[in-house]
């Protein structure tokens, strides 16, 4: 399969969407994709882009896609985080994800980030095994927490009054 | 115990810094800190901030800290990551890390994250406690991977050629 990994553009945003419903579906959670495409097109371009993503492309539309935007380690200094590193079902095993990975760590190291993370469900096995087959850590006694949106809002009439 | 929680200012990058260096002690990994005190003063201060910073000072100096910055979440948008919340062991128990959580969530709604996240190690029972009681989800299915900057180059080296 011949694929160019190459920077995205705002056109590329439908097909970008679809890849992250895949992946939600993958995930068990396929009502939770809150994000529109006319979203997308507005956070990620622009003078302030809010991330930054990476294509795989066949000539015949795109397979695979990586995003990231920096994030800051009080530890390392600036680092860049990998959201999302999704290949369309019917692409996989082919190096897209492989490659897409790579365009990620030359990424890191062009812009100066001493660390790259991500986040990886802790029963995606061959994910996990790809991870650590490149030389990553995997921090199992590490936990992610999150307050989504109603948290916040109750949170705050709770706690603050607001 | 009193104390007024407010933007961190460069001057207050020492106090912060010895805050950093407590937690990573605590966290049982005393010689992780590469950030230096001049490191966080250029990277979060001037035109293009790598992070925001809100302090607990008690008018005697800095008890707490926490140092947050942007994130994008592709399912819910611009999100809120809050990388360290940290109050000095004999300022424990007197309410600043509430406080300086209350801030932070009330920044996270001011600028329109969808979302707040953050890390716990699985072992801190009190902080899950607290985070739980706050309303916060502690996803037990999520690992963190990082790969540090010894691991950036030594990838490059293997899959880039470079």
């Amino acid at each position: 399969m011949n694929y160019t990994i190459r920077p995205a553009r705002e056109a590329d945003m439908p097909a970008v969407h679809r890849l992250i419903t895949e992946l939600a579906i993958y995930e068990k959670e396929p009502d939770a994709v809150e994000v529109t495409v006319e979203q997308l097109r507005e956070d990620g371009f622009g003078p302030n882009p809010k991330f930054q993503c990476f294509v795989a492309d066949s000539g015949m539309g795109v397979d695979g896609m990586a995003l990231v935007y920096p994030r800051y380690s009080t530890w390392k200094g600036p680092a860049l985080h990998l959201e999302d590193l999704i290949v369309t079902e019917p692409a996989r095993g082919s190096g897209i994800g492989s490659a897409l990975l790579t365009e990620v760590i030359r990424h890191a190291q062009h812009t100066g980030a001493g660390r790259v993370s991500w986040e990886v469900l802790d029963w995606n096995e061959p994910a996990i095994r790809f991870y650590k087959s490149r030389g990553a850590r995997i921090l199992r006694d590490w936990d992610v927490v999150q307050l989504d949106r109603e948290g916040i809002d109750q949170y705050l009439k709770t706690y603050a009054g607001i």
